[in-house]
């Protein structure tokens, strides 16, 4: 395959050390090094996706995308990353048009599932080189969804790399991009002021975005601070693995309740709603309050003045006016379209890492 | 690109003019002669499909169609042109697997929608080099509708071309591959009688293909005849297009509700069925009396017959026994289904034109 | 297209003898001859799967799946097939996002039913070089199902290759790939026992796969054993079949109801639910009845040892702890991942045979 390669992206690509075991659950697993050498992939394939379209490194290996919950953004980034690279990308919709699952061990189904975890991980391990998955939480049950059990089950049989395409506990493929769009904003990204601000939202979100927001700028060495409400909370192992990365990369982590002094000297203001992860099982409606008393937490242009203009971010889908204003959105401070781009490129170079021969 | 084509498409090609913002809303967008230069290129690509289908001229290239409404041939035929020449078809159901969406500006997110068409055109336009768009207009609504605002807010923010896969007013691809076919079936299309004849169907249909069919056989000089039953005329402006497309290639548009005296002489009998536009926003139900009592507006064998065979045109899908007779379909008179597998060329030069780079 | 293919591949697709009219509706059209060759070509596309996956010799070239009924495997093991000869999957699911279809004829459409199978099928024949075809029978009416009517009509009017991708009568992919999983078993399948062994399970299942699963063993001379509990007899004409192709390949087939005699001196334990033939309509309900009595027709790990080991073998999916124990599925004797597996190669080998030129 290497021959099909421009230099600039073998070079790079050679740069990626494979990780153990290969999956992409966390975004975590390729080590701060591994994490910033597929950085510098996406960068590469970046300049060269025009001689990557015609030489099509991926011909004949596929990457099959699983989704359990909706999508844009994730499986339209995906089908072109591999598209860029002549990769076939597989989309299948459980639940649509396909069998409902089980995942739980030493079971007798006789129930509604029709298909074990077991087999169709499996199946599809032999069908692609490597299988993405994206379920969302069930809510009110934090203590069990935050291992990302059903991403585990699937990367214990698909016996191929699995790449997590939103779970519980992160979304990686934002966060590779989001560091991309972290280095593609700033010369040297180490030292800036990195704000997560927590926004109101009618719904009760997960964590994963958060979550992996601040460990794609702590892997930057930026100056990380998290700023929300009391109750909304971070898990605890994802504040801590913030931290370390943080330390390991001359970085550093504060978290406040104080948005005002957050905000203070902030270069990216990342705005993210989440619920709280002890809140109840409804994931819709109950919030409506949270946005009456919380509706200063929404970002405006002020915000992002205060000194130096700051860049905005967010991962998109967004609600214009309850967690940003629009003139943010549609000003020449908003980076959320070169996020949403990010993905491609980001995607592309796991692709290339995870199917190379 | 260019070295990837065959001489005749490169040919072709190069006489396909690009116009002012690359959209296609009503297809009426290239004029009247940039129109005939795509049909000449559909030509050139239809003989040249096997030498496209191995240089791949559009390799790496995507399309995103969006489809708010269902689709059999549009989606299949637009997935084809884009293998024929190696492009990526992104296929994106909104509302089934994906977020529903807000079009209205100053908007405050709070209710179910969770994206805005800002942000979800945007995002499709740097994952896409042209978006394509379905979306049935609101019955009742005409006065709003008619201006297409689901796609002009898409084209507005897309940032690429976009391609109207059916709207309110126009179904451009369909009239493209209607005038191919026209071109196909006549060495002379000009002068010869094109008629447009309503017919019975449950539901009140759009306009869209009685639209854009209109404005095909007026491209190509026809002597054009519309009858319909009093109460369905077609939008003002539509036909005024029509007219205007007619002189200005040497043809004629005539409307009449004679339908007898409209099929003396035809040469082509284009049957549609479509609801008035002042009618009730009901979609269904309610019109079993049109087809009662407009039964002798179907399309018979004997209507082709009265003369010359005339040649019977429908885009399909079409209610056998209701708007036409089984016979005729079955018959050698049809060219329902040249006309659909010239959606494939039609739209393979719209690519070639739009993605080149 | 031949100068594509690797040798080995070019001179098994030519032992492939084109067969009449080139439809795959029960898989047994090409004949025993036919079939074989059928196999040789899959095993020698699975060895050239890297040569093949750049050569891409069917590029351009376009197979349509128009699924009725829900799919995994089928589904992603035929877009696999097609990317790995660089054909296009055209992936149709009516009924979600098409229209829904007409299938009698002379009948007046002023229904719910928007489009005839007769314009359906010949435009997808028009966009595909073969159409794919999933549809489950209807409960309750086995003698009209069981000519597989739905099939019939797109093959009628289709224009190209028409395959089954499982009807009411059989599964011929899935037949062709068990039969590619018994070579890849024994070097010689010739007399070894095959045994078919009916397994409970809360629906009443169709019989398409029993019946392919047959075919399949008795096409390589295998002695088939047959075993199942009364009221659970398979299509008289599928074992005539069967029956048929023993004798011309030197096996022979046999039909059991004592399960203990027929698992003795096995080879081979394919375990598949079926509900009876005449059945009542519902397909699910009233079988809880059928597991809790026939519970003893579970396959077990001691089942399959007693003698020489035997391979325990599936369609998949599969409910555990009803059709077939845990340990059976996890351990060294199950081909159940072979089979899904074999399902890419055997498809490929077909879509080679009907769509070189």
């Amino acid at each position: 395959m290497t021959d099909l390669l421009p230099a600039a992206v073998a070079t790079a690509l050679a740069r990626v050390t494979p990780w153990d075991d290969a999956h992409f659950l966390t975004g975590l697993e390729p080590g701060l090094e591994g994490h910033n050498a597929l950085l510098e992939l996406a960068v590469a394939i970046r300049s060269e996706q025009q001689a990557l379209a015609r030489s099509r490194p991926l011909a004949g290996r596929v990457f099959a995308g699983m989704f359990f919950d909706p999508s844009l953004r994730t499986r339209a980034s995906m089908a072109v990353a591999c598209a860029k690279l002549g990769a076939h990308f597989l989309d299948l919709q459980p639940g649509t048009a396909m069998w409902t699952m089980e995942f739980n061990d030493e079971v007798v189904m006789d129930g509604t599932a029709a298909e074990h975890v077991r087999e169709a991980a499996a199946v599809l391990g032999r069908y692609a080189d490597a299988v993405g998955l994206r379920a969302f939480p069930t809510r009110g049950q934090w203590e069990r969804e935050r291992s990302q059990p059903v991403h585990k089950a699937f990367a214990a049989h698909a016996g191929v790399p699995l790449v997590n395409l939103e779970g519980p506990f992160a979304h990686p493929c934002q966060g590779l991009a989001d560091a991309l769009t972290l280095r593609d904003l700033f010369a040297e990204p180490a030292g800036k002021r990195f704000v997560l601000s927590w926004a109101p939202h009618p719904k009760q979100l997960p964590v994963a975005v958060p979550h992996s927001a601040l460990w794609a700028a702590a892997s930057q060495g930026m100056e990380v601070v998290l700023t929300h409400p009391e109750d909304f909370d971070l898990d605890r192992e994802a504040l801590a693995l913030a931290d370390g990365l943080a330390r390991q990369s001359g970085g550093s982590l504060r978290i406040t309740h104080d948005r005002d002094a957050a905000l203070d000297g902030a270069h990216v203001v990342y705005a993210k709603s989440w619920g709280a992860l002890s809140g109840p099982a409804s994931t819709l409606g109950g919030h409506a309050d949270v946005i009456a008393s919380h509706s200063d937490w929404r970002v405006t242009e002020a915000d992002l003045r205060r000194g130096a203009p700051a860049r905005f971010m967010h991962c998109l889908p967004v609600r214009r006016g309850v967690v940003v204003d629009d003139a943010v959105l549609d000003g020449e401070l908003s980076s959320v379209l070169d996020q949403a781009d990010n993905r491609v490129w980001a995607q592309a170079a796991l692709l290339l890492a995870l199917l190379r021969r």
